[in-house]
């Protein structure tokens, strides 16, 4: 097919890919192509409208908590109509279609917008469209941020069952009042906190025993005492068929059981988009799964002049490490005498769940496997004054240094406020600051939450 | 009179006192004198048994404000007894009376409990008591922790009517249905949250217009807004009569109005107890207000052989300074050849109003006024993603850094986990990190809070 057009820099996913266009690139002509919203994953369907429904479940679940602290309250009503409508239409769609706009209009004029999916047909040329209209164009530059998409087993896809995942459950007009949530990691379990919090009955079906099998084990265990007491656990089973019944859904496992429920949410995890791109046609390199695109230490793929960052090719799927990912790019592409590396080092994460959960470096396992020489401290919240007032039972910061060194290896938190505290701790690790230092160089407000870092720096024995 | 004992160290008070004898005094003879309860203001009556309160009046009052996030409820029943049982009976109590016991068991054969008040009736020479006997007692080396007292303007202690103060309002049998706070100062804006939110209908008195002066002007400013909003406001008044009535008490305002109240809180600030123990018998030196001890860099009052610290002594009225001077002294005590100066650099603080206050170095005016280079941020929790899903829009915080070299100044907050959110800000002012290597060296979790600290520190010009 012949080219219709030829761009300096082609950037396929407005996620991060978006924020690619600095005024550095006003000169060049630019194509950005997205075929779904304008601010991809994180925006439109993942950390921020989440972390929007999660707030208002930790009120809700506050508030029926609060006889414990001698506030009995109770919640009335949830208006879910009113969530998604303050949520999507009056913040997140509104930035959406901003976006959108704003690269489709007077303001820069050098970039063209193509809103049809691309595919690769050869060597830096891509098929696309605008609206009805098919296109062939082709980059000197080409950056993919083509991000991710929610997993479904083929026993849920071919059943032809009615499911929703992360993408589309947020807005749906209703609120279930029950639901079935397949999966056993992050997304999982912060749909089950937003859900039974704002009072839908919520039952978990996953394959393994554990949930949240990769953060630390101790906050594994303890995640995992937590919600067996929560919700109606399924563990340990497979889904052996799926279909629609009268009042929604119903799941036969493999142990020979049936659960139904009004609505099922998949979330059992998300794949990279790298198998939709037409890949092979550019010469560009997928990892074993067939959907992770190979980059290098500098974000470089296969394919000469062809770059990737974020979901669809990192090892990280976290919007905090795609953004840095981009910035190392951007820099990059202006700056090929002065490549830097993808920024992999410290990155953290976060859970909003129920209680939160944070964690930075390395796990207890991993640092034992490399043989370091290590202490390790766990520090209840509960015996900290602010865990007191909070009459918090649960929470604990779990700390692993290095003995010789006296550096921070690795910071596990779970509890009230754990995406705040642990980014104290990742600056101890990124300034290389000695946790015995950290612990008493510096004033710690008593009786405020951070005392639960202090005395677990405190803890850690050399 | 004649001395009936000995002792290598006196210590009078069990606040930060108490933490004085570690191991390395094991060999000392050591009388500990406490009138009152063991452990002192901040675990009796101030720093812990008030945040206690605060995070219950937490609870209430986001399940008040709950519909604005679609979750409506309501606080159905307030129990105030089960909350003075909680915090008092069930916890601090037994704090204090097991860490008297323990001073006044095996475990401490060298130390003596005098629990009447302390008086010097000359040099290291102090009257005191246990139970109905008086004694007097001498020490090598005295350290006096004998820490501060409500301030009660003699127009109130005069009068007649009915008060109370933070030493005793936590304990009331019953939540008083209204509430009169005097004062403009932390602990009336704590007390005003706490009653306000539990229910109690509360006014508040205070002289200047302006309640919270001290703090960056920004953050007066904005508190003071809010607080407009949601209390009865008698500012810019003096009290100039006061009277119990039928159902409580009456103010007699010098404007000639009245406030009445079921009952009424005087918060009108702390004074130093250093007035209360005959110093001048024992050479030691008072500021001019008569009631704070002076004492040089390294907590040694003018009398030899006497050391101050705490309330009773430091410019700070915080307990995290208490506990500081605290190890200062001992150490000092402990090592004459080797002085700590008393640690009074980059001291925070924080308000648990609502919302919360925390603070940290030089205030914007105080930076101008030292005729320093500054660039100034102030970032709003409403512009980062996890204000959004707050839905706030009061919260920012405010950064004061040095243009010419990069440090951080000064920080300001007021929002959700202000006490938490600072401690970031502080590490980076105690280890003198580049406040553009702050933004930019490290990850910051995405979208959590602490966004509106890596927003901030963005926002600084150079």
């Amino acid at each position: 097919m012949p080219v219709d057009k030829h761009y300096s820099l082609i950037i396929i996913g407005t996620g991060s890919g978006n924020s690619i266009p600095t005024p550095e690139f006003d000169d060049q002509s630019i194509a950005i192509i997205e075929e779904g919203r304008f601010g991809g994953t994180c925006l439109n369907v993942g950390c921020i409208p989440t972390k929007m429904y999660v707030h208002a479940a930790d009120i809700a679940y506050e508030t029926r908590e609060g006889g414990a602290l001698g506030v009995h309250g109770h919640v009335d009503r949830v208006d879910w109509p009113s969530i998604v409508e303050r949520v999507f239409h009056k913040r997140i769609d509104q930035i959406a279609e901003g976006g959108e706009a704003y690269r489709r209009g007077p303001e820069t004029p050098n970039i063209d917008v193509y809103d049809q999916h691309a595919r690769f047909i050869g060597p830096k040329t891509i098929e696309t469209g605008q609206g009805e209209e098919r296109r062939v164009i082709s980059g000197d530059t080409i950056i993919i941020a083509a991000g991710s998409r929610p997993q479904v087993l083929p026993v849920i896809a071919e059943s032809g069952v009615t499911y929703h995942t992360s993408e589309d459950i947020m807005r749906l007009p209703e609120q279930p009042s029950s639901l079935i949530i397949m999966g056993g990691g992050y997304i999982a379990l912060e749909f089950a906190h937003v859900f039974d919090a704002l009072g839908t009955k919520v039952t978990i079906v996953n394959r393994s025993e554990q949930l949240l099998r990769t953060v630390d084990q101790d906050v594994s265990q303890r995640i995992n005492e937590i919600i067996a007491q929560r919700y109606d656990m399924r563990t340990g089973v497979e889904v052996s068929a799926a279909r629609d019944v009268e009042d929604g859904v119903e799941l036969t496992l493999d142990d020979g059981s049936t659960v139904r429920a009004e609505a099922l949410l998949v979330a059992t995890g998300r794949i990279p988009n790298g198998d939709l791109l037409g890949a092979e046609a550019a010469g560009i390199d997928l990892h074993e799964d067939g959907r992770r695109i190979v980059v290098d230490d500098y974000g470089r793929t296969s394919a000469d002049g062809v770059w990737a960052l974020g979901d669809v090719s990192s090892p990280y799927l976290l919007k905090h490490v795609a953004n840095a990912e981009m910035r190392a790019v951007r820099h990059n592409v202006l700056h090929p005498e002065d490549l830097r590396p993808m920024p992999h080092t410290h990155v953290p994460a976060a859970i909003f769940t129920h209680p939160q959960i944070a964690t930075v470096g390395l796990t207890e396992d991993e640092a034992r496997e490399k043989g370091l020489d290590i202490t390790v401290k766990i520090q209840n919240y509960g015996d900290v004054a602010y865990g007191w007032a909070m009459e918090d039972t649960t929470g604990f910061v779990k700390l692993i240094a290095d003995r010789s060194t006296g550096k921070l290896l690795g910071a596990h938190l779970i509890g009230p406020q754990a995406s705040t505290l642990i980014q104290q701790l990742i600056t101890l690790m990124v300034f290389d600051i000695d946790v015995r230092d950290a612990a008493t160089s510096q004033y710690w407000i008593h009786p405020a939450l951070p005392e639960v870092i202090e005395n677990a720096l405190l803890g850690l024995e050399f």
